[in-house]
């Protein structure tokens, strides 16, 4: 039983006042707020329970060591992994498609190998990818999504060739709230031979996710977004490029020998994880992810559906606001801006003197602008917490804008 | 005035007991407690002024990039540096020395160029360089220390030959304790110019650095031993090294913009700061930095300068305690075993039973281990709060170990 008042409640800093006004705050896409029980881990974290973890054997070291290890597992059960082993901890999504693209990638893909990315990517799935075309020629193909934000998985699909080495693409656009039929282009990838990376820092926040069911070969998460702490992350990897891969940072931990002439590597998934990791942002991660399995995945997603069917029909009544994405089953996500008003920047700060946190931008997903041919826009993003109250409340600014600008 | 009762007031893990005893925590070298207002940071930036920084224009975003982006004048300040844009923020040295083996120095370096280490550095200043050994044919070039843990600065200049690309080295033993003349040596470099790169790690924490005056060219820290949250840390980068780096991961915020075909890069520092940062640890860790200063780096030496010197004479009255390293003006770290006695692990865990907490093992220095003929050690290692007292019952603990395994 999904009960808003009692989420909200979790939330200290909901209850915040900004410009005077209530905080509604509809940037999750960027971050989500986070509850008092992830806070509450943090500060125990370092106010009682601190030590490095893995390197030493007295009780503090032990204690932080088991609190850590054990988010391996919560991550595992979040994503449906077959094992805990197949999940690498660090410090977001970045830092996950990042180790992929410098440790799978880039010591197997030769000039002219072909990587397949959608034009929803968000530039942490696209940027690792430029790397490699920048530095040994390999070449970005690109699937458009059409006006409605609408991604046909066939597109995809007939995008791989013969020289196409990876397909990487997100699970909803952070822009448009698409969802992608990741599965069906996993299925058809694999019949070629060809691995899929799914960048999952949208999709996981809002939907249950099954990383065998998607049959994906990476599916990579990020805390910040998840409810739980900053610089937190994960990145599930399928066992076998997991052996396939080479250590991205070298350092600590990650070792079995170091010598003067040689060095041997550690076990997977620690092979990957160099130094001491984040550790009480990492407690704090699996906190949350325990926390918002506790919610239930499926409550939350209904529930923002009903936030998405509520935001559409109300903004659909305002005729001078162009929305951009319209694709059925789609995220509660809303970018928009004000037909012939001011720049998406300045319809942000009317929306915060109302207390409406919304981010105005390219959302980091430029290539997606420019193909909708759009520089910048506001988006509204709806998380765990927001209610129909607050739609009315971003409504009733947005109003205001037009009668401001137009 | 360095007030020892008021600065341990202020670390509420301080007071808690371990096995039924008061905690005496002489794990530092691996990484240090956090006083109240890091920790009342770190809380106050989850519960009530969260947001993402950089891409937002709202109340909060705003209010988190100040305090997010102010942590760069801070570190400058710590260090002595000339720009707070010679500061790149990241989640501490292993991807601080990562970003310069894979941004400055991976393009660079050709087969058998040559990078000289010390002998004593920690695996996060070993295991990026044997990357470039695999994968360039890059060659290390060693130098050893002397059986007290002495390092002739003069026999790692004399290492720098024509084809010397870097100077990769520590500024303080996380081992041993031995400071390094890194001045000497970044003068001789210079000279012969070959950037140096200082690790410094464990320095940092205990004297007060300057890095105009070292003449270094990177200089890393890490804030989990600085008193800060996990997953913080800096690293300052001389803007002639920073002009020659190419991005090192990339994603959000480190573009400038992002095409189909092209890619283009935000200006230094922010190139090298790829997606959403470690936001509240970093936050974070600029109040521990402030906190330090404030508590005044020329005391922290002076206070810690006593705790070493009673510690020496104190186990010097323990003849079959073997203490490795007695550099001159080393810091308060003690690595030790007991001889004819047993693992370095069990002498651990005995004191573990009387609240001491000590680490055990190759404290990531293989290489250090292997010259010194020792496969592992038990390292104490002080850190701002501790005391006389807390030397007192380390000794008493350690004369129990006698008696069980001698």
């Amino acid at each position: 039983m999904f009960d808003i008042a009692d989420i909200r409640s979790q939330f200290p800093i909901l209850s915040r006042q900004v410009n005077g006004k209530p905080l509604v705050y509809l940037d999750n896409g960027a971050s989500a707020q986070k509850p008092q029980v992830v806070i509450d881990a943090v500060t125990r974290g370092y106010a009682e329970e601190y030590s490095n973890v893995h390197r030493g054997l007295h009780y503090l070291s032990n204690l932080a060591t088991d609190r850590y290890e054990s988010v391996r597992g919560v991550v595992a059960r979040f994503l449906n992994a077959a094992s805990e082993d197949d999940i690498v901890l660090n410090s977001g999504t970045t830092e996950g498609i990042n180790m992929v693209s410098y440790g799978w990638a880039a010591p197997r893909l030769q000039p002219g190998d072909e990587i397949v990315l959608s034009i929803m990517e968000h530039h942490a799935n696209i940027v690792p990818w430029h790397f490699l075309r920048e530095r040994q020629g390999v070449v970005i193909k690109w699937v458009d999504c059409d006006a409605d934000g609408n991604l046909d998985p066939q597109a995809v699909i007939d995008a791989i060739g013969p020289k196409t080495k990876l397909v990487a693409i997100t699970h909803m656009s952070n822009v448009l709230g698409t969802v992608v039929d990741v599965k069906s282009i996993c299925a058809a990838a694999r019949t070629r031979g060809v691995p899929v990376l799914v960048d999952g820092s949208q999709a996981a926040v809002h939907m249950a996710v099954d990383v065998q069911d998607i049959g994906c070969d990476f599916y990579a998460i990020t805390g910040h977004k998840l409810y739980g702490p900053s610089g937190s992350g994960a990145i599930w990897v399928h066992p076998d490029r997991m052996r396939e891969m080479r250590p991205f940072m070298g350092g600590g931990d990650m070792i079995r020998e170091v010598g003067r002439d040689a060095v041997t590597y550690n076990d997977p998934p620690m092979m990957f994880e160099a130094g001491t990791p984040g550790i009480v942002q990492t407690i704090g991660l699996g906190v949350a992810l325990d926390w918002m399995m506790d919610v239930g995945m499926d409550n939350i997603a209904a529930h923002e559906a009903d936030l998405r069917d509520y935001a559409q029909s109300r903004l659909r009544g305002l005729n001078w606001l162009q929305v951009q994405g319209n694709a059925p089953g789609k995220g509660a996500i809303f970018s928009f801006k004000i037909e012939g008003a001011a720049h998406a920047h300045d319809i942000s700060t009317v929306l915060d003197k109302k207390g409406v946190a919304v981010r105005a931008g390219s959302h980091c997903a430029m290539p997606l602008m420019d193909h909708l041919g759009v520089p910048a826009t506001c988006r509204a993003s709806f998380g765990i917490y927001n209610t129909r109250d607050e739609v009315d409340v971003l409504v009733e600014a947005l109003e205001l804008c037009h009668e401001l600008f137009a």
